[in-house]
């Protein structure tokens, strides 16, 4: 059944007005009594077709149910901005793995450093890229992708989560070690393509990360998000 | 330490004539007496240069070790052979995570679907985008990329595996229920764009595989790969 996402929680009824509303007299071609499936923070809500023409579709809402496809933690991935286009491949991925939220951060070591105010375009674009991955892999919830934060923002946002890990090449306990089944809000920050500077890493630590190392072979910057997402939602029984 | 890969077994000395030997004299600028670390089959090379100009580099084994780099299972990825570039973006990646080979493979719903002639050109670029990420990653091999095989062709190689798993969207066990304590050698195959029909997947069940699901949210068919090998070399003690 098609999927789109809702901006707000539905009652009895449900009303589309933006390009979804195109894509589904359009592309779609749906009829009135076709069925859809509208998603709102983790909730699935099951829709069926009353009215439709080519600029808004309506209906009513048959059911709702908790989003299955949504994971049992919420895993946020902090990640030093790395060059060219790799954030967007590390949105898109860690979206269809799982992610809860992307928060981009400036360390020492990053090349490509853009500030808030350059940032507002392309923000717009990995919000719509997380979008476009979390409605074609059936997510419950599109995954926030925040504004650049500095490392002294990103300390205080670590304090919503119950275990924060840091990825770090020269020392750490390895991802196995750890009993994930009493955590339910997970932070992993991740360093940019010439890693973090020792200081930084200690910085993390004294505000409550845990040092983890991913073995011998030298990952990509972006390919240790991605497989950190793969890893902890096998761990923790999402895959 | 940089390393590269020697094309065969070396004994108390070293002669380097291609372009790593240009690598090595100008872009790193190394001198007499400076250490290079040379990879065949899974050991390491550790060497002194004493002669180099910049068509050759030679000089003297040190000693040598088994790389310290290469995971305790074989994993073999057999891909259907996806859209566009994707094929490299999986190499790449699953080189990075070790690897053991690529084996690219036309299923029915394969949209682009190279023969074998056609694909010589592209195998060179895959062969070196496979060198390239297992220098950069410091793997000890370098992971072997096959030409695109047939359904059939696939079903031969696998008797070489102690542990065949096919990754099916409809259906399937878990990763995590898997002891892999007991298998050095691993296939994992991995559906296109469009997935398996399920008599190919029966095909390759009746061929000794087992059915892998992984979970409610659908991945892109290049994320798959990626997040597989990472998930394997991690319940495998390798990451």
């Amino acid at each position: 059944m098609p999927r789109f996402f809702s901006e707000k929680p539905l009652a009895d009824s449900f009303l589309i007005e933006n390009s979804d509303a195109v894509h589904i007299s359009r592309s779609l071609r749906m009829k009135i009594g076709d069925e859809i499936t509208l998603c709102h923070a983790g909730v699935d809500y099951f829709c069926e077709i009353t009215s439709i023409d080519e600029k808004t579709v309506s209906g009513k809402v048959v059911k709702s149910a908790e989003s299955k496809s949504e994971p049992s933690v919420k895993l946020t991935i902090f990640q030093a901005y790395p060059k060219q286009d790799k954030l967007e491949l590390i949105i898109q991925k860690t979206t269809e793995l799982g992610v809860f939220s992307v928060v981009p951060f400036i360390s020492k070591r990053c090349v490509s450093r853009p500030d808030k105010k350059d940032f507002s375009k392309k923000l717009e674009r990995f919000s719509k890229i997380s979008a476009e991955a979390a409605k074609q892999s059936g997510r419950g919830i599109i995954p926030e992708i925040l504004a650049p934060q500095t490392i002294d923002e990103c300390i205080k946002r670590l304090e919503n989560y119950d275990l924060v890990l840091i990825c770090y090449e020269n020392e750490g306990g390895k991802l196995a070690e750890i009993d994930f089944s009493a955590y339910k809000n997970i932070a992993v920050i991740i360093g940019s393509e010439g890693g973090f500077e020792r200081e930084e890493v200690e910085k993390f630590v004294s505000a409550g990360a845990t040092k983890i190392w991913l073995g011998e072979r030298i990952l990509r910057c972006e390919t240790c998000p991605i497989s950190i997402t793969a890893i902890i939602m096998n761990l923790t029984g999402n895959m």
